[in-house]
């Protein structure tokens, strides 16, 4: 497969994370020649927190971790994935496929079961073979290392075209914490499904309460306002681990949370970067909602639209598709305050064409590799942006073409 | 435009309705050298019910529509459609389109304002040139012919790919009454909007409120649960009117309820048939939901997921992607009790794949051009069926590969 078009031009040099060793391995659950297994130990006393899919058929591990989360953080900890097979829908047996794997870390690593995190990502329905996982555990616990965090990049891989990670430092009071994150998605193949996995390491010092509150509200902003497809994952698990190790306590400092949201819009601005066939990367923005709320079903209604996303991926400055998605968002809307720009140019105002429109400069601007589509309700203060892709032969070409 | 794969053998034979007729002309609003507008007049005391679109930029012609439904119905009525342009989000110009049209038809067929009911399909945002539509108001008027329904089935086509149109008679204690339907939709080609457009005629006697209290329930069991794409029109319109002229009274009749729902059920299905670049037509239905709600949920969001539409496109037996849209639909679901067939074939069953699941059997099954997926949740006595066409290439071409 190749790289996505909409790519960066390189991984991040991501820098150690204190408390946070990596390791990865070949366990062959469906891929070969590559990584498909990691595991991060983290530090006694680490902090974790997580955000989850909120689908109804969601997997073994994502119930597991649900769990977990928020009991005594006092001992080590353990975040473990595997790619290949995302153990969901797989009955009873996905249960006891985490309970082994969870049993095998905790007995090589000495770390308690109630602190040991798994994700799963692949394929659906069927029986993960958790005999290649554990028999591999204990070479993963040997070859821990504080510098493995870009090989586990690409071992959490499924389908994407490249690995995604983004890092930051924050200065507290004159001392430095440093983030560094990893994710997947959301390239997918036949049976695979589009998910998104998030694993974000720090050395700052922070409590349970703080951290999942911080990493909710930044999801909401993040995350949770990207789509490629509108499919929703049965695997989808942000984790966050603050090790504490460089003794800066970063609850309620703004500037930590500003650096962590940083990181976290870059991890999902790759994802859309990898989206299936994206040719397009696509940035939608609703001003003028009479709420937030009603500015993200807007913009969200506007970047999951198939219309629009066709539209943009003919270059096609079809800005009647975008008064359909406004319609039909649910959100409170007024035909005659409604204006619309693509990138600087406006081509709707007050209802109707823009009275200085020219389908030219339109057209010109929707050849860009990077579209921004701004709509104004005009009604209040209610702002949100959503961040998409097109929808494009590709697409098709990875979820019809391929037989399972 | 290739005639949809899926469409049916032949335009049925439509009977004429007492107390209707039709003409069609050229108008030249778009297209060149084919029939795009129609009047229909309906004899006067018919009563004339409709449902529309909930989209917040709906046209002008719609929201016409809606203030004049359920006046007085004594005198003569008309209903009138051009093809090419939708008449929405033209601003306070779209509503004085809609006046000129109607002053235009009242005028010359002695009909009150309040009576005549305007659609318009096509390219959104562009000012209609109603202008081209009145000069051909007296021709419409002069030709008029009880024949004309199959000709209006043409007329009122933008990109579909064949006219639509159901028909029935229904004995009421021995005496026949007759319902006829034409529909439109939902082909389309950039820039004009998948927009769906029905009317239906009878010959039976009922009062208004009845009348739209049927519509409205059957609507829900029928245009509602299709989707092609998920995207929603500023247009979309279905009228019924029922001229009286047989003299019988069908108010709480049962038969004719049920006849109706099959002329809906068929324009319904057809209009997924010429869905864009479907090559295969799907039935899912939900069965063992907690509440209909709930079936409904879980139906459509199988019908509209991406993922499970390129599958089925792909004739790949996916079922982890049934699994992931019954996970996302918002219905209550518990996995363990989940089952899946594709046709007579169970897929899944209590929450993993069915013991004697055979891969080879779901693969040749998908080869089908007609595609039955059934869900059981297992919990209750909810039921709901949507129906849907699978997303292929002809999908994104007819969308995004021409330019407007």
């Amino acid at each position: 497969m190749a790289v996505s078009p909409l790519a960066p031009d390189s991984f991040p040099d991501l820098p150690r994370i204190e408390g946070v060793t990596f390791a990865t391995g070949a366990a062959g659950i469906k891929y070969k020649n590559r990584d498909d297994v990691m595991l991060a130990l983290l530090k006694p006393g680490t902090t974790v927190a997580g955000v989850f899919t909120t689908s109804a058929t969601r997997s073994a591990n994502v119930l597991d971790c649900q769990a977990k989360l928020g009991g005594d953080e006092r001992g080590p900890a353990a975040i473990f994935v595997n790619s290949g097979n995302s153990n969901a829908f797989t009955g009873k047996h996905g249960d006891g496929s985490v309970t082994a794997i969870c049993d095998a870390i905790s007995a090589v690593a000495g770390i308690d079961q109630s602190r040991i995190f798994t994700s799963s990502t692949g394929v659906i329905g069927e029986p993960l073979p958790f005999e290649k996982i554990t028999f591999k555990v204990a070479d993963l616990h040997k070859d821990q290392s504080p510098d493995g965090i870009a090989a586990a990049a690409k071992a959490i891989m499924t389908t994407d075209t490249f690995p995604k990670g983004a890092t930051t430092t924050v200065d507290i009071d004159g001392q430095q914490v440093t983030i560094a994150g990893i994710a997947k998605g959301s390239g997918m193949i036949a049976p695979d499904m589009a998910t998104m996995l998030v694993y974000i390491f720090t050395d700052a010092k922070i409590g349970h309460e703080a951290l999942q509150w911080l990493l909710t509200d930044l999801t909401n902003k993040t995350f949770n306002n990207i789509t490629v497809d509108s499919d929703t994952s049965t695997s989808d698990t942000l984790l966050m681990a603050a090790t504490g190790a460089s003794g800066v306590d970063v609850t309620s400092q703004n500037a930590f949370a500003m650096a962590l949201h940083g990181v976290m819009e870059a991890l999902a601005h790759q994802v859309v970067r990898d989206g299936e066939g994206a040719t397009k990367f696509v940035t939608v923005t609703c001003s003028g909602a009479e709420t937030d709320a009603d500015a993200r079903k807007v913009a969200m209604a506007i970047a999951n639209s198939p219309l629009v996303k066709t539209a943009i991926a003919g270059e096609d400055a079809n800005w009647g598709r975008i008064v359909m998605a406004i319609g039909k968002a649910g959100a409170k809307a007024d035909r005659d305050l409604i204006s619309i720009s693509f990138g600087d140019i406006m081509v709707a105002k007050e209802g109707w064409r823009a009275p200085d429109y020219s389908e030219e400069a339109a057209s010109a601007y929707m050849k860009n590799d990077e579209i921004k589509i701004t709509v104004d309700l005009g009604l209040g203060d209610g702002t949100s942006t959503a961040w998409t892709c097109d929808l494009t032969h590709g697409y098709i070409s990875i979820n019809a073409d391929y037989r399972s």
